[in-house]
């Protein structure tokens, strides 16, 4: 057996593990070959060819390591891909090409919602036999319960809320975290829960700032001079709420993000000095946590399992704790949000956090 | 409505914010009175005494600190308490009647199997009305698929293994980290999967001192002059495997623990300097993590919905996700092991580890 | 003897650990009364009196709690304290009144450059007698040679360095981490050196952007595609760096900051694309480092040594390894500010990194 | 100019960082050559010859990386070889025949005490141009204020002092920890002021067991039924303590190291459950922290500077905040131990922590 792997989107903790667990298995194991193909599909293009072949030796001390050490690079759609007149092309054909001039057996990519629509098209498209693996740090995928990654964001966005924590209570300061989550806010949701967060703002639950400085001035009725708000970079208030998912990105965007426009809307209902940190790439990158190492290694290890078995056309997943395989096609539909009326949100709001909504 | 919470045996990060939920959620939102009782079951008996009203502000600041502010101290089991004479006697009653007079509609139990069982024979024995809630840093309890506090004790174990790994390879050594799991070996296994170990011995894998050497040589063949041992407490060769539970823990503690055994048996076998660890009571406090913040809290949410809804008798669980509550008496049946032909065992394996069976 | 503790200014780590070492010291073992007033100087005005005393149990776990417990909102300067009718009032005579009241021997007062100029008239001009401990997260300070809460600051802009280099170097991005630093890159230039920065901009350097981008392509041309650029609050390129540090600040807050300056002023000198993070607060709070933990414990105890030696007036201190006691006049001169011809710029230096100038 | 890289001795954090410094500066800006001798002097010898060009490449990604990628292992003194007959013999002439094969100019040596005489010794002895930087967890080497990797060690060890003060605070425990310090209780001290300890037991201050049972009685008195005893490896009761350091580390050896003795001297005046932790390797290994990423890499500059002074003979060594150079022969005499009249055990005492003397 022969296989490449290929790596796109943005940076999660865990990429390197799933790597190394795939070499391990495969290349140490079974005796493959394994390639992997550095700038996303692009180190497949003649102009940026970069392939190089995977060994165990290669992968020593990577379970810990953040980042990717195919690099991710992603200068454009291979199927829309941005030519230097201005045009784009299908340069669909091109990676076939370089998939059989490389004579393998399939690829194995790791990637988020578009770079797995990607790798469907390239199979159902051009007949390259195809394997993903789930990649987004939002963890929202519909097709598995939990994405690597994940969970060293929500660690590394608590241990930020506790920073804020002392220092928000001992200068009665309302303390505004804007953490990732564009469209679904787990966590925003998980962070605040573990941080102690009295006000979590999600996209799936657009808010109302009557109700947010209302909670606000409540723990100041109670003494409590400060509070501490989690804001997904996807939650809006209701004013803002309308419309398509894309016009409220834009929205967001032209207020400057998520936690400045809570800082705008509430500053003429709550009379407090406020204050705003936008966790951005620090989410992203470092080394993973000892979960997402494990998960990160299962995935590597499922890869595998689908590809000696020969169920190419299938994405790696968790579901009820197993690593299973479920076909691409369905994988890529609709996002996992947090659910409003789940028993997460009834949690947050049983413990007193205020939700907005 | 008025409960009290006692929390028994050994410490475990997340007690307190399975507390504070608690405390949150039933004073804070449904205005019951919730007492808390110091070293556990004995803080109800006359001679230490020890009960007081927890309220929202008492629990300030707990959701991230370790231990537990009620404190666990067991000088003894209640249904055969030590008394001076060197007898032992029977006070199940004396629990009930300060439950009686403290006009209690039940108790919330916070601790491990034991606890769970004097618990139980509390309810069935004396009619005290009983919630249970798991706490078992090693994650064999049965009925639940998760414990509070057993994610940061892998963590713990993984950054043992972490800081290990970098003086093993600069100084050509066989490590052996020693960590908890008297019959179970989940923390072992997870640790050992996240922290790169090359070795992984479990109490339910009685292993072969030829196997293990054989991995340690099959590496030095390979340059790689060190190895990682991860030994859980319970962990055995075949040959010290025979017998009850009970003959194989005197046959450990008989040999200074696990990993010295380990260490001899190797000696023999192994040219190497050998270096032995046991992280012991470093795995069992200290803050929670994120995940077992939230676990904590959703468990101690979960205490509060049973007891809302009548359903004493029950302890809160999480299955398949979810949190539910499961009768008692089912509940402190067998403990859930490692499944030696499950998917993290063949994760271990696929990625090189060697159990030694 | 009697005291009252003040605690004046921003965040710090390690402003508990000061006030517990302080009473354990001068209650615990010296039997002194000791007072904490909250929210600084303004817990002596009556209409927001807030005056306790404090002991050793007080203090229990306050070692490694980030904030104070006292608070230290500022609401104003005392000596030109803002009246609803919008005049301000030297209400310094107030101070010195209460401090009579409360028949105290002295104050002492735990901040900055300005909560120390306070303290200095409040001495020469109302007879206050007054102790002074040094406290910037930014170790500006020039009677000191290092303050509490510094390297707590460099422990996270290094951690933040650390994750942004996997995400950096994977994703091929230019990324910038905005640090605390208004006038003085002390936390610039040793996280820049611990985080292996490649470019440190500090207050001290104006920098030429020609420079830098310089660097940048220097790197690619090696075939490293990123770097990663560590700015200081108040570092400037040199076209915005004449006049007045007031002017400075000024331009500095017109141009979004000096990571979105920096950012402006590279993008047409460098095809690349660029990211920034601004750390802001989560330098401020969170437990102190063990290292802050034991400075901090030595100010405490300096503070009531020199008090018990009827040192009134003083500032302590640490110079050349030893605590110490300097004037409290000498003491709010000038800032201690990064020496562009000293060590710890030519090791950077000599490490390869780019400061700009 | 031409020089190699030699190691010695046990794991510090900070080797490679060291590594990585020397490199940078001598080879990326000065232009020289830089060799890496593998498994320390042995390296040199013909039967285990490992020695490989080191370049700013080969560095990438080490300064947070703990160990050494030179490996240390020190199979015997080169002038006391153990020979596989038994006898010893002086190799001494063939290190300096290798140093003069390779064409070297000088070699540099990091290590600890015993290394650093070898060192002296190659240079004395046979004309071999030597530099050494020191090396020591313990920070006991007379010659430097500070040497790298021991802030690293007073982290972890204050670490888990944090851990184990939630669990003996919860469970009423006396809890020892034994850190690092055969001869100098630096780390003891220092960490245990940082973790809040009851006790620290040093080996420059043999203790009264009496006075220590005192300490945790009176606590008892106070209601807090727990302490923390910090124990240093080399610490022994007055009783133990007579005879020469020799005399005393076999007995320490003979009762299971310090903490063993100090619980079974405690026991008979104490009447508490006892536990203890060996933290041993886990103070070695690891990433080191930002402060010991700075001293090394100013240890690694340092060194190239002294070469390039053409100071061979001297010493890299931190004295008033500065890096300097002394002679070899000054800087191998008597170790730096803790002054027990110094400013950091009076402050120690200041906050009531019991020394046992």
């Amino acid at each position: 057996m022969r296989v490449a792997l290929v790596m796109g989107g943005g940076d999660a903790p865990g990429l390197n593990a799933v790597l190394r667990a795939f070499v391990k298995r495969a290349v140490g194991q079974l005796g493959w070959d394994v390639l992997g193909v550095e700038h996303s599909f692009q180190g497949l293009f003649p102009e940026r060819f970069a392939v190089r072949p995977l060994t165990p030796l290669s992968c020593q001390g990577l379970l810990g390591r953040g980042g990717t050490i195919l690099g991710t690079t992603n200068r454009g759609d291979p199927f829309a891909f941005p030519m230097p007149d201005g045009s784009t092309q299908d340069r669909g054909g091109e990676l076939a090409d370089a998939v059989r001039r490389l004579r393998l057996d399939g690829l194995v990519v790791v990637g988020g919602d578009g770079t797995q629509r990607m790798a469907h098209r390239l199979m159902t498209g051009h007949g390259v036999p195809v394997i993903g693996v789930p990649k987004t740090i939002d963890n929202d995928l519909g097709a598995t319960d939990l994405t690597f990654g994940f969970r060293t964001a929500v660690d590394v966005a608590t241990e930020a809320l506790d920073r804020l924590h002392t220092t928000a209570a001992s200068h009665d300061r309302v303390m505004f975290l804007e953490v990732m989550g564009r469209d679904a806010g787990h966590i925003a949701l998980e962070s605040g829960i573990a941080g102690g967060a009295d006000v979590i703002l999600l996209p799936e639950l657009p808010y109302s700032p009557e109700r947010v400085a209302s909670k606000i001035h409540k723990r100041r009725a109670l003494g409590r001079t400060f509070s501490i708000v989690v804001v997904a970079e996807g939650a809006v208030p209701r004013a803002l709420a309308e419309g398509s998912l894309r016009e409220r990105r834009a929205r967001i965007d032209a207020g400057g993000g998520a936690a400045a426009i809570a800082r705008e809307v509430l500053s003429p209902l709550v009379q407090a000095e406020m204050r705003f940190v936008v966790l951005g790439h620090l989410q992203r990158g470092g080394s993973p946590s000892p979960f997402d190492r494990i998960l990160a290694t299962r995935f590597g290890v499922g890869a595998v399992d689908l590809a000696a078995a020969g169920r190419w056309g299938e994405l790696v997943c968790l579901r009820q704790g197993r690593i299973e395989g479920v076909p691409l096609g369905d994988a890529v539909q609709g996002p996992r949000l947090v659910d409003p009326s789940g028993e997460l949100v009834a949690t947050a709001r049983a413990v007193g956090i205020e939700l907005g909504a």
